[in-house]
């Protein structure tokens, strides 16, 4: 990678005028006879960020061809510039003959990231396509989910036997200098006989050690690890209490197979927060682009969406039952829906402070009775000021105070409700471990449409005589 | 730091059975007379995370004890461990007397991180008191905004005037070896006569290089650097571009004044991303954790709650201009609230693509028209499967077909209208310089109330004749 890189200019992205770099990139793939070289040239002379744009803003058919006119070398820079998505939708287009090379020129780490990402036919088809070896090696990393120790380390770290003398190693560092360019080298890991993960070396001090000591006698035996299974969570911990900036990651046995960088924890630990975001706000799949085909991003979003229609028509029914209520006192159906988005409101606040305290662990599944007190004491100071903001305005437009106290307290008691409901929704879906950004909203905002709409025609229908009648 | 932080054990913390460790300092905290050692050493036993749960079970009151409990060093230490609003909170309730020399224990950038988040009037209090050069200094840091170079970059760095040889500064490693232990050294960083930044200097290369010679002759000159100001989505494309571990800043004079960490910056990404979900969710103000005042909670929820009932009322008032076609046609306030959710649940979608591709620089707050053509083809397919879905429940419910089509049809007009309108708002307020995370919602929700109001109810007025009446 560091050759082919090196043609990038190491200035800063400006953000002004925006070129429309893929005007350029569209022009050069549609020359016949192609000119490789061009546009080899042209993605160089573009940063990671712009390349990006540009390849969102290529026809379909336009990013199938970049693979072939760059050559796999070209081609493997250029996946790592886009986001993952771009790259598995362009994988998935060329074949396999044609992805796997590409994917062989990837550090290992990636490679297995990147197959993850792919349909399971599609990345078996592009394994059986590439030398033995890398596919072997790729098969082993592929079978650690992306959010462990295993999924997010690296394979590319320096390893030497305890047996070697300081001079051998600094020999070792001066012969291959130029490949371990690309490596982020503050330690070696030392390993016995056996491949066992046994020290670690700090590269400082071979500055200050005799050279003809061996590097059992400097390095610093048994070493800090965590095994491949260890979940992110927990690493993001373990990164945030040692000041480690590598942790040496072991399987099983205790075999040394990989480094996990800090970058790389809070580079996931980043996707994971953003992952959490999107699904929230109802984009499940996985992230969307817009440059992604419209069938699918229509999919993907109708697929949390119909889902949704059923809840609403189900919270709604409830209304159904009420028509006389509403028959008689008509201005009721202006309050309804302003009840059920507020009571939305208060109850998402909620699950978002559950979110986060679960995320930060600050609360655990089991402490459903502290959020519960901690709810239920705020949504009583809520409910009681939102109520009477929204009574009080009921109350001056009908000139009716039974009104207003209907209206103001169906949302006070609902707001009392959806808080008490958007604390707990989050803490009970973690403990059955359904994903609680994906089902929280929901979950709660069906629960408390139903009983928002229940307490307003309720309470209506209690105090009717004394109500408007339309 | 150091030698304070060394006595804790380096295991990966168990997630097993839930410890109640704030009883424990409770119970410590309240021994008279105190037992300052006992308390160190039980919090030293705790990893961050445990320190972080169990300081935020304990009393408002007992949390104010714990830095006169544990002396400036440790409590310096706490302030590490725990959650930025937990530190926050300390450091408001005790006298800036108390606080300065604490906050005196901590590295530079970590003193202007937490003197931002007090308020100003407390922050001058502590800076009042602490020794004058280190007030100066953190005075320094202070002026730059969280979120740029300056904000972000680290005071604690190896830095050699060019004149010096390779020996000068072997020498200078091994005299200042404990107190560098805390560095991330890979780099040094050269400066000429005035202080001005002149190259880099790559440790690893004093490994190879002759001892005489000065190290103006092997570092790497004209040095990448970013000035002070920079912003964070600029700098963390820069992480991504070049694969720097640490890039140094500098003034407007060309000064080096700092230096900016990758893992630094990726860790004020991941704050970025979690501040947007916060706000979107109507979190604002900054994290809410349920360890802080009843008080403070309420008033920052209401904050944005308040201002949302008020939209609330303008929306639902296009309701009351129809109350007659309602009083004809009872069934349409039963779908009045399914239409206002599903277009808010759909416009929210499209505004979390927008977030995310405005993050990740693949559209631009100029490209209005993309997004529009984006949206509105997929706001076609989306509203007519959504409307055929619920016009169909409505039909057979009613068994009156032109009921069904008013109600489809309005649904699939509106979700046309929100999710282009969900895809534009983000774009326009960040055109706007208004944070899109923040207004984003309330905007679309109102505006999409509003016209999915008028539309069923329009609609409905246009067909009354051949509706069912109530």
């Amino acid at each position: 990678m560091t050759e082919t890189e090196s043609c990038r200019p190491p200035t800063p992205p400006a953000d002004q005028a925006e070129p429309e770099h893929w005007r350029t990139i569209s022009a050069l793939l549609s020359e016949d006879p192609p000119v490789p070289d061009a546009l080899r040239q042209f993605l160089c002379s573009l940063s990671p960020a712009d390349t990006a744009l540009a390849v969102s803003r290529l026809s379909h058919a336009e990013r199938g061809k970049l693979p072939t006119a760059l050559g796999p070398e070209q081609a493997a820079v250029l996946l790592r510039d886009i986001t993952p998505e771009q790259g598995t939708e362009i994988l998935e287009k060329i074949g396999p003959e044609e992805a796997a090379p590409i994917v062989d020129e990837l550090p290992a780490g990636e490679q297995a990231d990147i197959l993850r990402d792919l349909k399971s036919r599609s990345s078996e088809a592009i394994l059986k396509e590439m030398p033995r070896a890398d596919a072997e090696k790729a098969r082993e990393l592929l079978q650690y989910p992306s959010n462990t120790a295993g999924g997010i380390m690296i394979a590319e770290y320096l390893a030497y036997d305890e047996s070697l003398t300081v001079r051998e190693v600094l020999d070792d560092l001066r012969v291959h200098r130029a490949r371990y360019g690309d490596y982020e080298v503050q330690y070696a890991y030392i390993t016995g006989q056996d491949g066992a993960l046994t020290g670690v070396l700090r590269m400082r001090d071979l500055l200050i050690c005799g050279l003809d000591l061996p590097i059992r006698d400097i390095m610093i035996g048994t070493p800090f690890h965590v095994p491949a299974p260890t979940p992110l969570d927990q690493l993001i911990r373990i990164f945030e209490e040692h000041k480690f900036l590598g942790i040496p990651v072991t399987d099983d046995s205790g075999h040394l197979i990989g480094v996990l960088r800090k970058s790389s924890v809070l580079s996931a630990a980043e996707k994971e927060v953003n992952s959490v975001f999107l699904k929230a706000a109802g984009i499940i799949g996985g992230d969307e682009l817009r440059s992604m085909p419209l069938y699918l991003r229509s999919l993907r979003r109708l697929a949390w969406l119909v889902p949704n229609i059923f809840l609403n028509v189900i919270a709604a029914s409830v209304i159904a039952l009420y028509q006389d209520t509403i028959q008689a006192v008509i201005a009721l159906a202006v309050f309804l829906p302003i009840v059920s988005d507020m009571s939305g409101c208060s109850g998402n606040q909620a699950v978002a402070v559950s979110m986060r305290e679960l995320t930060l662990g600050l609360v655990k599944p089991t402490e459903a009775f502290r959020v519960f007190f901690k709810e239920a004491t705020l949504g009583l100071i809520n409910g009681t000021v939102l109520g009477a903001l929204l009574g009080f305005a009921a109350w001056l437009w009908k000139g009716n105070l039974a009104f207003g106290l209907v209206i103001g307290g169906a949302l006070a008691i609902n707001t009392l409700v959806s808080v008490v409901l958007g604390g707990l929704v989050p803490l009970a879906l973690r403990k059955l471990k359904v994903d609680p950004a994906l089902a929280s909203s929901p979950i709660l905002t069906t629960a408390t449409d139903m009983c928002g709409f229940f307490l307003v025609l309720n309470l209506a229908a209690l105090a009717l005589e004394k109500l408007p009648a339309s």
